[in-house]
């Protein structure tokens, strides 16, 4: 709810859209783009007329505004809206129309001009979340033939139209395929007569596939620390980039997602500030609701052992205690997993291996809470704080055992899930923690009364 | 656990060198650095060894090996690890002798060049979660004075020691402090004998104090499409440069720590599949036994209702049920919050503004599962899959409205929590999911058996 929206600028949106545009003149894209977001519709396309062309294609291209553009666009003159969208960059061109209601859709495709209409075409056969999806039409490209000279000239003409002109594109110019990547920075220092095709290192580009998914491409650039990286087709040919800080933005907002899910609940897709009440309602009850569901089996579970809690009531005393701690390790279990698929150091075919490990763990760290439990019990006993019957022994070893079992447990399921989500196409995310929890309650009751049943048999039972 | 490292290389690196950087020399240095951390140093040295030395420094400069470079360095001859590390990063440098023993450090600083030793004076003064902790001193700078000809040449002199020419930090010749930054872009397309002091807009440059968060940094860059961001101390210097490849690492690293955190453990630090067993035991033992110990309370609770229970044994079966509808409820808020406060949707200030917000939230999901919860119990009873007993309507109620008390208070605990633990400095992300669900089982069970006594007295109890 930070904001650089000053109440002057709220006052002036107003008053007079001269003044207005003098305010904003002093003020960068991302932080106009900001600022809007604050702004009923109506106000904000007053202060995107107000302002100069440059700066409202900028202030349109910038995706944290993907939001509110097509609100703003509904107030505008569409003859104004035309211009606007053909001097967007290809991916936020692409972008916006995707948010477009449907049948908004031709009138003002029908405004744009022809490059667009064709990258348009090109960009909307891709989702979003694949390289093809987030890429953009704009880069620089040259046949292997040129000379460094020609190639700084020519990025001296076409510059300005590009996204990035720090990656160049070397094309073979019979066919038109991508067999080389020169930096800006090795054009500079290389001789001006050599030929471009021949700079740098000889290896095969790195590349990505039109549907390769958009957190490989992220891991890709940042793994090579490149600016940029080309999608090319089956044929060879580059038909767009992705540039570094649309990986940025592609990562923070598949994190988002990530933790919202794991939170138990669907991703929110708008921030928390922004969400009106009921799509936030309708995004957590669903799972809660589905959660809450599948919690019932606890009630079934308990119902068994009616008798035995009616005979021995000091049993339902360390029901929550017990359920919780497999919760908790399963929680623990989960998240390591889930993390390290989601960063492709674990694949699906490690899950054995993962297995192995956690089974160990588990029961080292059930042993660590089963002996603090048991000396939990035996301590208030002995102090007098708490009398859990002749028993105490017997209730004391039970509590322990049943704490080795439902971490154990709680570490196995916990860790074996996310493979289980991935290999059926779910994301691994999917609201793993509160789904364990409820997996490991069920279970962790159905192991603590095994094993009361075991000791007590005779005595309490 | 995927790796380029083949079988072929493995062999290689026991037999002949001479092979061995042949069949590397193809390869890049991000993935020989990848396939060395699956090899013992010494055979890791001897790679080493055997790579062209720019290829040797390329691979040492991968912030991806970081872990592994001090492990190499002890099998190397000092000799030849000197000139490696002069010619490394000003930043990956520091990150070098951060990781290097104390003792080790003298001794090492003895081999380098005197430029190397004055950069890590001034890097190694600052933690790694700050801007100066993650720049690089290698930055192109020059006055205002000069012309966009003098600047070019300058860049093609300077430009391959520099970790980027893509943005020029431009000086007041007079007092040195930085008055403007211009891209390369930009200089490419202007007139060669303009002053590069007056190139693009007057804008006071974006930049970052030495001790600005590096999440902050990370924002910064992210928002206003960046590819570095100059790091000026108090006197308008500019110290160094923090690039958008060491921001991306950054994000990804402080993401990999909240995700642990939030399940409830440590931050491993190091991959889980290279995590020795019991360095990850005790990054989990801990927070499992402190919310185990916090657990403990809900014995305390349930045994303070030993006589409730006892009378209307039909209560324990619920309570699984109602404790970790509350745990869920407050999980998907924790998330929610935690992640808009990571993002700076949220600052601290709004803390009462989401605790308005939540308390109806809390109030409308409570309300669905309340009704869910007695349609359940009421259903079960008249198909007569279950007997509560004689008083099933009052059970039902009891469970009802526990579970809009419960839920209700889980939703205000998970969002208010993570404006507690950052306002007591602890990083919001702590433990918080099993830590709020503790905090609501505890006060569930509360709430649960207040509301049996109030709804019950005279009946079953």
């Amino acid at each position: 709810m930070t904001s650089t929206l000053t109440p002057e600028l709220l006052y002036l949106v107003h008053g007079d859209p001269g003044e207005l545009a003098e305010a904003l003149a002093g003020m960068r894209a991302a932080d106009i783009a900001e600022a809007l977001r604050h702004l009923p519709p109506e106000a904000g396309a007053k202060v995107m007329a107000a302002l100069p062309f440059d700066l409202a294609v900028e202030v349109f291209d910038e995706p944290e505004f993907a939001d509110h553009r097509v609100d703003l666009i509904q107030h505008m003159p569409i003859t104004a809206v035309g211009p606007l969208i053909d001097a967007m960059s290809a991916d936020q061109q692409a972008d916006l129309f995707r948010e477009l209601p449907e049948h908004d859709r031709p009138r003002l495709l029908k405004q744009l001009d022809r490059t667009s209409q064709q990258s348009l075409a090109l960009l909307l056969k891709y989702p979003t979340d694949t390289a093809a999806g987030i890429m953009t039409t704009e880069f620089v490209s040259m046949p292997t033939t040129w000379t460094v000279e020609q190639a700084l000239n020519n990025i001296r003409e076409v510059g300005r139209a590009k996204e990035t002109v720090y990656a160049i594109y070397i094309l073979d110019p019979n066919t038109q395929q991508l067999v080389h990547v020169v930096s800006l920075r090795q054009l500079m220092l290389a001789d001006q007569h050599a030929l471009i095709g021949g700079l740098g290192e000889r290896r095969a580009p790195l590349s990505v596939a039109p549907r390769t998914d958009r957190e490989d491409v992220a891991r890709l650039i940042s793994k090579y620390n490149l600016l940029a990286v080309p999608v090319v087709d089956e044929g060879g040919h580059v038909i767009g980039i992705v540039t570094v800080d649309d990986v940025i933005d592609a990562i923070v907002r598949e994190q988002t997602e990530d933790a919202q899910k794991f939170g138990g609940m669907e991703a929110l897709d708008i921030p928390y500030t922004e969400i009106g009440f009921w799509g936030m309602i309708k995004k957590r009850a669903g799972w809660l609701t589905a959660l809450f569901l599948g919690e019932m089996l606890t009630a079934t579970a308990m119902g068994r052992f009616e008798g035995e809690i009616a005979k021995a009531v000091v049993l339902a005393l360390f029901v929550p205690l017990i359920i919780s701690s497999g919760g908790n390790s399963g929680s623990q279990a989960t998240s390591l997993i889930i993390r390290a698929l989601a960063l492709r150091e674990l694949a699906l075919k490690d899950w054995w291996r993962v297995a192995l490990r956690e089974l160990p763990s588990g029961l080292t760290l059930g042993t660590i809470l089963g002996t603090v439990g048991i000396v939990r019990i035996l301590l208030w006993q002995q102090l007098g704080w708490y009398n859990y019957g002749t028993h105490y022994l017997l209730v004391a070893l039970t509590v322990g055992f049943s704490l080795v079992g439902v971490v154990t447990f709680g570490s196995m399921a916990g860790s074996m899930l996310p493979f289980v989500l991935k290999r059926l196409g779910f994301d691994p995310a999917s609201a793993s923690a509160p789904f364990v929890a409820t997996l490991v309650d069920v279970t962790g009751l159905i192991i603590y009364f095994t094993v009361a049943s075991a000791l007590l048999r005779g005595t309490l039972l």
